[in-house]
């Protein structure tokens, strides 16, 4: 945990800050006195203005604040005071504490593994307090990591008992959830219960291939591409909003378990930047839309 | 047309043979000893077996033979006396006689101009006997380079008298057609009667967005790229044989607009690739699907 | 120029301020505050802080200012009063008046056609006053576009008439010129006395196969990739600070003039995007590097 | 170790045959005729002629022989007869035998976790008999996948006794080495007396940045892409033949370390490519550069 521990320690005293709302003239000054105003140093300073009607306003700023644990408490007064009042949302983000990120995975580890070996080089800025598996494949790639494993198996159509043990389990243990090819279909009841965000890897270029066996389809359809999709999940299967995406190109010699082996190299990517972005707070819903400031 | 005339000198004595079939044992070593008994070089020679069942061979072989034009009926009774027996079907090509190409086009002039320009400059081996437009606007950009140009407008519901325009002048004239973002769908009757294959550019990731307006749909989706497939034209619309796909990576930022103006940089590159590897007998068809020899 | 004249419409009223400097607390809140001064709406601001030894800041703002045109003096005067002395320079653009630029080209046509093309469609915002080419193969590329051209031998070692005629020709008529494959290699004098800014294409991925024939030593190294590379000019040949380059996969069978092919297209795609950012200001020096504010 | 073992059954009863020479008229019929005598079925057949001079035939030929491990002999003995004296050197693979790969490495484990996890998975058809480092921090990623880790620690700048020490560890134990981020030179001495080729992977798109710390090089010259290059090793460092090559895009706002850990994941995924095509015999040398039947 050395890599992961050092990788932290940069954080230290840094604050995120994410605002968005309506637009307005001046806004760009306001929310950088007010930042200006505990910040020793601005280390990004990203504004998206989408042209809609209203037009609406989106920043994430990164600035270091001496003592950022001892004074974060005034900030969030400060913000609370000034950002609701002109219709604006916000978020203060305190770096050096990592999200905690707990994986579900099913059967395949090549998405799982890769979140967890990231992490342990330092790479991904998160805890992982568990993997939550319907199978037991995966349990002995996940403890190697020193990382707790949970099997909480899945059979029969009634999957109400299976989502109550996840939900026990999860219980304020988690900031975000990573399906890592998790294979099973979860219910509008778990999904308004869990109350964190929950990220997808979809093996396929969405919208085309949507639903199950998207590598056969994709073989049958000819295409010369194959994709990976990460999104947010909704209670609207497959149609969250998305976060990243990427293709690799592919030949008429490839069987269906060919596109599957190459896919398997574009979800890893895709689904570690997502999650990365995500840890980093550079994400910004937007209607069933994101803006990533990557 | 210095560079096109010079470029297709080069092609002088060159043959190229396609056959598709049962494959057999031996399929290589028959194929390649009756091109070796015409060919004074082998130049390219490409195999593919589609491991279905029955398993299928496509192989394409570029060949010199001396004085070509000449001895080519001999080849081509050969090949008839040897192939079909074996339940193989050929076609051979003399490389060195451009094949025709008519353009169809609408008011944008993005994917016309590339594939006049790559004409005009040699890189694509056509000749190109007409561009025809259901509007004028392109006539201009055609004319320039001296090309033909038809306007055979198409209003109404009824395009059936438009149609029958487009085959009078097409007729005896053209060995495949481009739609190069020629937007108006074409009747089944239209299809059948051209007996020439026809390439259509489509702007998007088929089998995303399917339809019109695949860029106000992928900016409403908020997918992270957009892309342009060329395929095929059969009668169900945008599901005919994929040829090529390539995709560009937008952003939150870029309008539907903006989408569209960086998409069409990809139709542009990818209905090039497509019409030159048919252009050079590259592509073969199985099913919904086609091999390209690339 | 319909398509040109409308797309520069849409600019009107907008500026573009550009900052840099020593950073210092409170730099963005500084700037965002003079700017909302004037500005009725800001349409994007960027930052980016090199964390160097003393650290630098970066900043660019787009924004509308009603009747621009009028207060533009007092938005510069304010400027001065504030930004000199904070150790701050900057420049300020009106962005519905397009930059002139003068480009000089040789006898490959691929990137000058480009960007006349992309000029000619509204993608690009720059008017063009000439073309200047060392050969007359490109004249009638050029007249087609309305746009006038000057022939300017270059003929045995010495340059100096040559230069002083592109100098007399240019003067005052250029805010940057673009090398579209000019072969010649200017002298350090005519860098000296052209006063604006030139761009250049290289046709491989610097700082690999610097100076001539690049296609040629990359097929004899046997890459599978080839580049090409858009950047500033300097007295030190090949070696001006980077502002875009872009790669394009190639095979062992791809020949020397394979290689070129393919090679043109990426060269045009990347002097167009690289001529786009500068039309906007999107980049700024540091050093012998670019910011690309894209 | 079952992934891998199912995955190498599939190539039981497969061989693949590599020649190469000058070529002749007949070429292909020869060698088809030749394979055809021995095959039950050919799966892949590939070709490429270098126009060079005298002409160079190259071909990969890849078919299921019933009863292979019992046949082989003869099939040698007949290809031995009939291609040299054609001026056709030649190799024939029984593909159910996975070559012996010992990796080196040093510190670092991306590229070695990388290879070691596909070669579990059953992706990579190799085994791989060790592992040797000059370090010891790998060790524990090594010894959790069953491999056995040696180190050779390698002090002072006399490296005879370190490399002396691989050789005796690797003597007759590998069909090939790779280079996984190893930190040391080998010497000329080391390089003859090894006998099977070494890949390495070096952390630059090559010609660019050769030599030493390519990132801090690649920050300096404010590059807009880095890359990886996969070669085999000879005397001259770093000047070997290529083997595959890719890049990312990277930004100002990446520091030296950021280009690194991006770098990172492009050399994990070039190296595992050149070694999977090496193990697949898809590589064949002429002068200093690779053709690749991938």
């Amino acid at each position: 945990m050395a890599a992961f521990t050092d990788s932290i320690k940069q954080f230290q005293d840094r604050a995120c800050l994410v605002v968005q709302g309506p637009d307005f003239a001046g806004a760009v000054a306001t929310i950088a006195t007010l930042v200006g105003e505990h910040a020793s140093q601005v280390i990004e300073f990203e504004q998206f203005t989408d042209p809609g009607d209203p037009q609406q306003l989106f920043q994430r700023v990164e600035f270091h604040v001496d003592s950022l644990a001892e004074v974060m408490p005034n900030i969030e007064k400060d913000l609370q005071l000034q950002l609701p009042p002109l219709g604006l949302t916000w978020r203060l983000i305190d770096r050096s504490r990592p999200k905690r990120m707990v994986v579900l995975a099913s059967k395949s580890d090549h998405c799982l593994v890769e979140l967890l070996w990231r992490q342990n080089r330092g790479e991904l800025p998160v805890t992982i307090p568990m993997v939550i598996s319907n199978h037991t494949d995966v349990a002995a790639s996940v403890e190697r990591f020193g990382i707790p494993f949970h099997h909480v198996p899945s059979q029969g159509p009634d999957k109400s008992l299976a989502e109550a043990d996840i939900l026990r389990l999860i219980e304020s243990q988690a900031d975000f959830v990573v399906l890592a090819r998790y294979m099973q279909i979860l219910s509008e009841d778990f999904l308004e219960r869990i109350k964190v965000p929950i990220i997808n890897i979809h093996h396929s270029f969405l919208p085309a291939f949507i639903g199950a066996a998207p590598y056969r389809k994709a073989k049958e359809r000819g295409v010369k591409m194959i994709g990976a999709t990460a999104h947010y999940v909704t209670a609207d299967l497959d149609e969250g909003p998305i976060i990243e995406q990427d293709i690799a190109r592919v030949a008429h010699s490839h069987t269906a378990e060919g596109l599957q082996e190459r896919g398997q190299y574009v979800e890893r990517a895709v689904l570690s930047r997502a999650v990365q972005w995500h840890a980093e707070d550079r994400i910004v819903h937007t209607g069933n839309q994101t803006i990533v400031f990557a």
